[in-house]
């Protein structure tokens, strides 16, 4: 059989009785001078490199799939990289990234920080899907960019025919050279070969566990879209633009920060093991609620100095505890509304206001405003 | 300004002076009567109430809604009721549902399973939202029923101009007259005022704070839609039929299982918390992963008899820890892949699981094995 790939990103097995091959398949080799004929006529790009699928191959051992490829390789691996693009690479970490910690995101945000210092018109991270929301939200948090950081995967490895790598990074790459002023995701948008999403950071989420078109922006929309195989970028006016500043970096995070999604009758027992904590997202039920038997730990916990953010198990929707009874004694006891923060990105902001601010009402204050396109305002559903 | 409400379920202000009143709004008074007059020729049907906004009113007290009409008010306050069936109802608690219990939900199995017994040929159940899918799942995998089990709650309380009490109470209703034979959730289909969809319970996730149409079937389709306001029911080929069977009781529950979502550097220290649990579902990234560092507690967990189940914060898609070396790990330390089970659902059906299966293997076989539609087989998408 031989298979080939098709425009859907699907593949196809073609006895090879019924097909002729025109010329030897040795393009696997050919791109590896690409590193060295980069066009200098065209804009600075960093790839930052944290491994993940899009950065990984079969591991003919195991059979499973295992994160090996270096950022130049991964040039290497997608030829049409050298027409948008000259590049620098920075190999950060080759991890498959439900090993990401906050510790590796300040230092890819160092990173990347050092790379626009250092004339990157625009970034690229490779990141494993498994966390990369996670990781892109915290570095918006601790980076005001002025081009584009744009984080990319793969929700299949390349040696796969539906492969998404080849797509994906072309169009992150794309997104980087964009007039893009902000830190994004971006990924298929569809299950076809069709167009790749751009994602704010802080509103993006993986939905499903093996779509290609797996992200998707919770509660808002994309802030543009990438065409393929064109490569037309279209932003939409909410989308953060190129700003002639410098680059700040605030990179403390206070890692003593949980997040704990409520269920019926969990016992506010659990609550013992968030202590010593400096903040605590909870992931509460609709409107954000919690059991009533839970308020009186909530309270000491608050007293004793623990930042409480209630959000909502249901991901979309604005948290509003004025509504019923229980929620407004939630209020009183010194929860603060979480709005429409997706719980992990409460968890990583949270982490990042208490890193930067140590008075605890600023921080509280600080957790209902909208930083970096967190927290949209009320959608037209309203409540 | 006289306020009308429109088809679409939202209401429009009317300056006096514009229009006329043909006749005096007595209708609010009017359905009291219907309890009476009840048709003895419909089919029997019990309403089991357990509080909820469907069935709340304002307290002008603290302008926040609170939980206090019975299920005999109920019918009162929605008089098409009266044309569907005749009412049994029970009152079995008068709670908003994040206060809702283990021990509730086997409360409300032994109601519903002992109204079937004694003659319903439907059973409605009216609950608070927040936490209506849970206890519908935990129905669904305690109580085997021949006729129709309906949970229904509504996201907007009575005295709302947008509320969705009304028509959810008739789909209710309409839906535990008709052909089902399982539990299911029937809610809002759209935002507009014109279909209902039946959910299995199973598969059911409220995934909006406020939205009518918060509940929506996760990788999944809804198993029926009940449309308005003409009631007329339609049954997907999924959906469980009525069957000329006995009811059939399992009610015990395993209380100590915990549901916890790994985020990235979260310490394994937090396992430490759930010692003494006899079930954990994790809801793990991706695949159904987490952190390296968590593999050797996970380990001596299991070998201290805790049945850890791994499910994916993603929601959608299907667990499979053989792709990645670190997932073929987790499965090698006894981790059981929670294939497509939704993290709350794993939950209430470890529960169920432990608490009728005392063998640990046979118990890590039922979790894997669909029982009530809540682990559909691999989808189109597959891996």
């Amino acid at each position: 059989m031989r298979v080939l790939k098709l425009d859907s990103g699907y593949n196809i097995g073609v006895p090879p009785a019924s097909c002729q091959m025109l010329e030897p398949a040795t393009s696997i080799e050919q791109p590896e001078q690409i590193l060295v004929d980069q066009d200098r006529s065209l804009p600075h790009l960093s790839i930052v490199s944290t491994g993940g699928t899009i950065a990984s191959k079969i591991d003919y051992r195991t059979g499973a799939v295992t994160s090996q490829f270096t950022a130049a390789e991964l040039m290497r691996a997608i030829p049409g990289l050298g027409s948008i693009g000259q590049y620098r690479t920075v190999q950060l970490a080759s991890i498959l990234s439900e090993n990401m910690t906050p510790s590796l995101w300040q230092e890819l945000a160092r990173a990347i920080y050092q790379e626009i210092k250092d004339g990157a018109e625009g970034v690229i991270v490779t990141h494993g899907t498994d966390t990369m929301a996670y990781s892109a939200a915290a570095v918006s948090f601790m980076l005001k960019t002025p081009v584009p950081v744009v984080f990319v995967g793969s929700q299949r490895s390349a040696d796969r025919p539906s492969s998404d790598n080849l797509m994906n990074g072309l169009c992150s790459a794309r997104a980087a050279v964009s007039d893009l002023g902000e830190v994004a995701v971006v990924m298929h948008q569809t299950s076809s070969d069709d167009f790749c999403a751009i994602h704010r950071a802080t509103r993006v989420r993986k939905m499903h566990t093996s779509r290609r078109d797996a992200f998707q922006s919770i509660g808002s929309s994309p802030i543009g879209t990438i065409a393929y195989p064109s490569l037309e970028v279209n932003l939409t006016a909410d989308a953060v633009r190129r700003q002639p500043i410098e680059p700040e970096l605030a990179d403390r995070l206070e890692e003593r920060c949980g997040l704990l999604q409520f269920v019926p009758g969990l016992s506010p027992d659990i609550l013992a093991a968030y202590d010593g904590y400096r903040g605590l997202v909870l992931s509460g039920t609709g409107l954000g609620h919690v059991s009533t038997t839970w308020f009186r730990q909530l309270g000491s916990m608050i007293e004793d100095g623990t930042t409480i953010v209630m959000t909502s198990q249901c991901l979309s929707g604005r948290v509003c505890d004025r509504v019923y009874d229980t929620g407004r004694d939630l209020l009183k006891i010194g929860v603060v509304e979480g709005g429409t923060l997706l719980p992990e990105v409460a968890l990583v902001k949270l982490m990042w206001v208490l890193g930067q601010e140590k008075d605890e009402e600023k921080a509280r204050m600080m957790m209902t405003m909208d930083l970096r396109g967190e927290a949209p305002g009320r959608s037209a559903h309203g409540l």
